[in-house]
């Protein structure tokens, strides 16, 4: 199967596949608030509807203590890879509703761009994968692989239920890997596979001195004043020379980057420059001896997100504060445990701190673990092969500073990799108004998912 | 004169003493409450009426942007020094009225106290040198020497005309030097006398990093964090070893205690431990080497007042914030300027900044100087001889590590040295409910003041 037939299958269809699309834009699935609850069932019922309707088996509306999930599965090619195909159905609220040119809710073609809430994410790159899917089953009857089929309705609120779902049912997911439909291409001027992002571990973290505030001239300069405290502590967990995190521990396990992916960084067209000066930074900063990617892709961070102590209104007030706070968070990468790391910076800002005060902590609850796909992964080098063959450019491996929740949480539960092969782009404005998905990326995708999934039955079964 | 028919007079004339001190306290002379206006100028009167029954000569009512401003003068003794008595007629508002056992405006004597708003801060300490002063005129036709009287009617609310009232009119207010009527003693069970204040400078400082706040994944380890930046300039402002400010130049022109002035503070009975211990504070901190008295009256200071940054709420945000800001104040003693230290602190900080951020300031408008007394001052020995006589044991020399405006004003715009004899104590619930002043202290503060008065005519003029 070479998929042929259906890429002619697609020439001819496109159209309708749209049309199907655009039915599915119409249905306000918005997951995060009660009001559009029958929106939200609508979508769902859609969906099962045009399952069952390109064939899958064991198409199933699966009811949480939240949105239902959707399964299903088709299974007829013994021996052959199987993949779970991830996606979601619900989009974001479309508020403000005066910002938008068009009807969110009712898709309108513009220069190329199709404008509707939730087009880019993730209705528009699901239906490339299921359409690819339609163009399979309709010219062979059935697909090249083995594919399972798992599509959430809570993605936008944070996946609360996914995870007690995939753990209870295992039989309903297992997959050699997962291919995911979400996860937006980094550029529309290139074409990325993300391969890996970092995991966080966050902490909240409370200085004491005396037992309330006290006048800084009656007492300044004999008692303790916590936000002194604080930020001498604060200041020493990073080294002054080199910028790295000066937590004892810290890097343990840590795998410097080798020279192979530093050059396949250094390779990626990038104005760093260009970058900062439109974030209105005057330059950048962080671990010496590296560049911003390699900062933000490929090294673990620890950053202040807050911090307060004392008189914070206008004017001045001359108090000495009792308490101060801060708010620490520790972007990690593989070879850390999230875990181990506040164990070792709580550690170190209690030797720290001074006897003259106390500190204590509160850990953000829930962690996320780093993640990261080999580069040699087959499901992954196949997606790169067909991007390249698209595009007419070598795709690149990208990484997330960010934390991916979809693939940090198969791979922490299943051991089972994320490969990301959808054809949105970070650029749609898919949390704000006027979202929108490129028509051509549409007919790109498709084409594309027909021959991955063709090629994919020809490969071998990663470990 | 030698004052003993000053001091029969007071003997016989104490309760009728007493009862004017109760209708001063029955008039509501609060000022900072514009409802009061009539109590406010009743009390103006009334003092007006008092003084000119006395025997002063060029009592005035003058009238300022806001209130009055009382004064007179009696210069019959000439060669004799030359004083300027201060108080103030105004008094804090009463509230919470619910909170006082008897009405704040009906004075009542119970247990020893007499309880009224403002009988210790500072009706009472007025009336007494005023008391004092009629005994020595009924019984003498006049004063041992030649007395100014400058009594405000703003204290409550910051004295704001009063420097403008001062400079405008030298020849009302000009003499050897200003025996405070206001100004508590330090405790109950040691007679003190404040002979030094600190003066303060404050500045508020604002970094920032980006030109917006940034999500800590997406841009994390390669941008500038405001608040990290920030916390490492705080930390370095001061020595981590010696506890010391580490600002270049913010101790030139400081001398260091000598060791008779480490001495005589060693030397008053203090619980530094157990006074630690009330603030709830673990362990005393500061500069190295000091006493936390010492620390408070001797050392200047610089404190962190107030700091924020990012997401301060509930919860956590992994937001890099785009601006971190702090208040700092310092406490100034003799031979530092305030001017100087903020553009000592402004260059440091300046300095401090690295090149991914920038640094801002706003300075807190006004400053105030240091201020003391030399300890041989005539005047402050004589304060200190008298009290040591009444109390039967040594009275202290203390200095307060606040700011005290009206010193530090006198001092600056007319080089003039304050006296501070109050026979007020500091534990008098003066800004709270039932505020009381001890009936033992009014007694002793009458006689003292005839004494002080009859005996500084014998002394030479300080330069």
């Amino acid at each position: 199967m070479t998929g042929a037939a259906a890429h002619d299958w697609l020439d001819a269809q496109e159209p309708a596949l749209r049309a199907r699309l655009y039915d599915f834009a119409r249905i306000a699935s918005v997951s995060t608030d009660p009001a559009y609850a029958q929106g939200m069932m609508n979508g769902a019922a859609f969906l099962a509807a045009y399952l069952r309707e390109i064939g899958f088996d064991h198409v199933a509306v699966n009811p949480t203590p939240g949105h239902a999930i959707l399964t299903g599965e088709w299974m007829g090619a013994p021996g052959a890879p199987v993949i779970l195909v991830y996606g979601h159905y619900d989009v974001q609220p479309p508020d403000p509703l005066d910002q938008w040119h068009s009807d969110p809710f009712e898709p309108e073609l513009r220069d190329g761009r199709i404008y509707a809430r939730g087009i880019s994410d993730d209705k528009g790159p699901l239906m490339v994968a299921l359409g690819a899917m339609e163009a399979l089953m309709a010219t062979a009857g059935g697909l090249p692989v083995n594919v399972r089929l798992l599509i959430e309705g809570a993605e936008e609120m944070g996946s609360a239920h996914l995870e007690d779902f995939v753990t209870a049912h295992p039989g309903l997911v297992t997959a050699d890997f997962l291919l995911s439909a979400d996860g937006a291409m980094w550029r529309a001027d290139l074409p990325t596979v993300t391969v890996a992002s970092r995991g966080m571990a966050a902490l909240n973290v409370t200085v004491r001195g005396a037992a309330k505030d006290l006048h800084s001239g009656r007492y300044g300069g004999g008692v303790p004043n916590a936000a002194q405290v604080l930020v001498t502590m604060l200041a020493a967990l990073h080294d002054p020379e080199t910028g790295a995190v000066a937590v004892p521990g810290f890097y343990d396990g840590v795998v410097p980057p080798d020279a192979e992916t530093r050059a396949a960084l250094a390779d990626i067209p990038f104005d760093e420059a260009g970058f900062l000066a439109g974030l209105g930074v005057r330059q950048g900063t962080g671990e010496a001896g590296y560049s911003f990617l390699e900062r933000n892709w490929l090294r673990p961070t620890l950053e202040i997100n807050g911090l307060t102590s004392g008189y914070t209104g206008p004017g001045f007030k001359t108090v000495i504060g009792a308490v101060a706070e801060a708010k620490i968070s520790c972007r990690l990468v593989p070879g850390q445990d999230p875990g181990r790391i506040l164990d070792l910076l709580e550690a170190e800002l209690t030797r720290l701190c001074p006897d003259c005060a106390t500190v204590s902590f509160a850990r953000k609850p829930g962690v996320a673990w780093p993640s990261a796909l080999p580069l040699d992964h087959p499901g992954l080098r196949l997606a790169m092969e067909v991007l390249e063959e698209i595009y007419g450019q070598p795709a690149r491996a990208v990484r997330m500073g960010a934390t991916i929740p979809i693939a940090e949480m198969f791979d922490r539960v299943l051991g089972m990799g994320t490969v990301f092969f959808s054809f949105s782009t970070a650029d749609e404005d898919y949390h704000a108004p006027n979202e929108f998905f490129r028509l051509e990326r549409w007919q790109d995708g498709l084409r594309a998912w027909v021959t991955y999934l063709a090629r994919l039955a020809a490969m071998e079964r990663p470990e």
